[in-house]
């Protein structure tokens, strides 16, 4: 498991030292925890404190993090090209010292995570750099496309998630009357004590009315039959991310609240089939959108179709109206339209999976028919 | 209540006009959720997207924040000051429609909390400008001093913290035998369950020899009879912060427990007794420091004594050896000496509490007497 763990960081550290050969950058300088993550397999978050990672285009890299971090990094592959620092001491001092011979000229610093006060620290002493570059948007566009081993992890995480919604109607079915918030935080203490693991965003749990609002916090109210929820959660697992909607009834609910109901699911459904390599995210989010405006109900699908998902929950791509974004092969992503109606309640179903050259293939397999509880 | 909290904010807000008008700034540019909400009473994490607070010399101010955010900031004081942009937009280019009489010559960003992206963005958009000014340093020298009305909220927390510790306290006698891990859990559930509060970090329980080091998460190993046993935590209540540590023994302790947990409260007390307006950050961590030392453990208290507190758990000051940082009244800080004895185990007790012209007084009242239970 640690094996296969080290081989995706490091085939992503060595498709990043080819990008900086081919676009003959000498450094790149990147500062955002998780993406030192994806290229490292280890992150920290140091506060104030200054952690980057620096690789040369001749393949060399260096780990720069706080003295405090020294006994963690021992235990990682980066023992031997970290650089340590204490309090009051010049980070970048430090790292040059450690990297006489690198070529450092011409910087790529990812201008998106680091901040305009480490920038001018990093150009005074650095003062003959070039420091115009931006590796950001190469990452983000790296990060997009998953490999393999990235997508099994995903798998992994998103198997989690479907315990985490049997838990949840578990625990709605058992505990009727409970209030949304009441019902959050026991699924979330549940989840914890199961060691299903830790949540990748604070749970949704939406009832009845005021599930036609989109992402409100957990309410007080006492869940009643004939309430639609809508559960919206997610579970982290080795470093990936899962997220998945469903929304159960609790007993017998009225035919506008199935009409909705039967006419998100057509829309995830159509979506998720119709989802291919070479259409554009804006092309996808209008599969899902026609259905819901052919049905009528076209001004209460609120949001954008879907996100991007990886290490992060909410990660490029954007899957919105009008988007020319071409979709590809590596892409995961949710598909997840919803349809708001005021006075009735709200229906949400969402899948997170990859695009395969053939079509999609959801992480989470919890069933998508009606469930009255 | 909510007047008491405006109050606050327009406080901070208008000493920030008042120092751009007396340093010659035009302009400060505040990006930091925090600082924000420091300034506002309103913040919002908004992911990638652009969020900061705009403040003239001549008193104006423009909070920039995603449509998304437009419902929420309709309810604040801030509705007719909020400048909001679509997905797409340029938000910078919306903020100067925003302010076209305002003076922009000379701007302070906060250039420990803008990106090098966002500062090359507003660069373009206002290219005559000169935003070599950073507004960080007197922003942390600011939020350093609290007010009475802070100094108020700041109790306020402690008085929650101190309601999670008798808990604590109760779950570890009921449930002897837990590991770690197991009361961690069981303490955060019951904390929300009872409203407590949100914790501000979280919680550290450590037993026996795992407490010999300081900060590892909580592990998997039963609490045992002749443990002692550290908590470390913190409650939000109303945008500030607590943080208080106790050590606790389960059940009759040996006499090497007995000594350096009595070591560590005198150290403690001294401390606490010690601390006065003028004396330096190094002065008072020496008082405590000196005391562990004089016992003959001054090897194994390997932190600093206390770090600063306010909206944010850990905040500038830092009491840490050598530290030539003066002491001032409306300073708000922990003090918490630790002895951590490989073999033997650990103990920490620490008080938050603000510096009055005439002493410390202590945000968190819980017994520092050895607690067997």
């Amino acid at each position: 498991m640690k094996e296969e763990r080290k081989l995706i960081w490091q085939d992503h550290l060595s498709a990043l030292t080819a990008y900086l050969d081919e676009e003959n950058i000498d450094l790149a300088y990147v500062a955002d925890p998780v993406d030192i993550a994806y290229l490292t397999g280890y992150s920290s978050w140091t506060e104030e404190r200054v952690f980057a990672l620096l690789v040369s285009r001749t393949g060399q890299a260096l780990l720069l993090a706080p003295a405090i971090n020294e006994g963690e990094v021992a235990q990682t592959a980066w023992a031997d090209r970290a650089c340590f620092y204490q309090d009051g001491e010049n980070p970048w001092e430090k790292a040059k010292e450690k990297m006489p011979a690198w070529p450092k000229e011409v910087w790529a610093l990812e201008a998106r995570a680091v901040s305009l006060g480490h920038y001018r620290a990093i150009k005074e002493v650095f003062p003959k750099a070039n420091l115009e570059a931006d590796i950001s948007p190469w990452l983000a566009g790296q990060r997009m496309i998953k490999s393999p081993a990235e997508i099994e992890k995903l798998q992994a995480a998103g198997r989690q998630a479907d315990l985490a919604l049997a838990l949840a109607f578990a625990l709605l079915k058992e505990g009727q009357g409970m209030s949304e918030s009441e019902l959050a935080l026991e699924l979330d203490y549940q989840l914890k004590k199961r060691k299903v693991g830790d949540l990748s965003f604070p749970l949704i749990v939406q009832a009845g009315e005021s599930a036609a609002s989109v992402s409100s916090l957990p309410g007080q109210k006492g869940i009643q039959a004939g309430d639609m929820v809508i559960f919206d959660l997610g579970v982290m697992k080795d470093g990936y991310a899962s997220d998945v909607s469903r929304t159960v009834a609790l007993g017998e609910i009225s035919p506008a609240k199935r009409k909705i109901y039967e006419t998100v699911r057509l829309a995830q459904e159509t979506a998720a089939k119709a989802a291919k390599p070479g259409m554009t995210a804006g092309e996808l989010d209008q599969v899902a959108r026609g259905v819901i405006e052919q049905a009528g109900y076209g001004q209460y699908f609120t949001h954008r179709l879907g996100h991007g998902i990886g290490m992060q929950v909410h990660e490029p791509v954007n899957l919105e109206p009008g988007s020319e974004q071409k979709l590809e092969a590596g892409m995961c992503f949710s598909i997840e339209p919803g349809i708001y109606l005021p006075g009735v309640g709200g229906v949400r179903i969402e899948d997170c999976g990859y695009l395969g050259e053939e079509g999609f293939h959801p992480f989470t397999k919890t069933r998508k028919d009606l469930l009255l509880l």
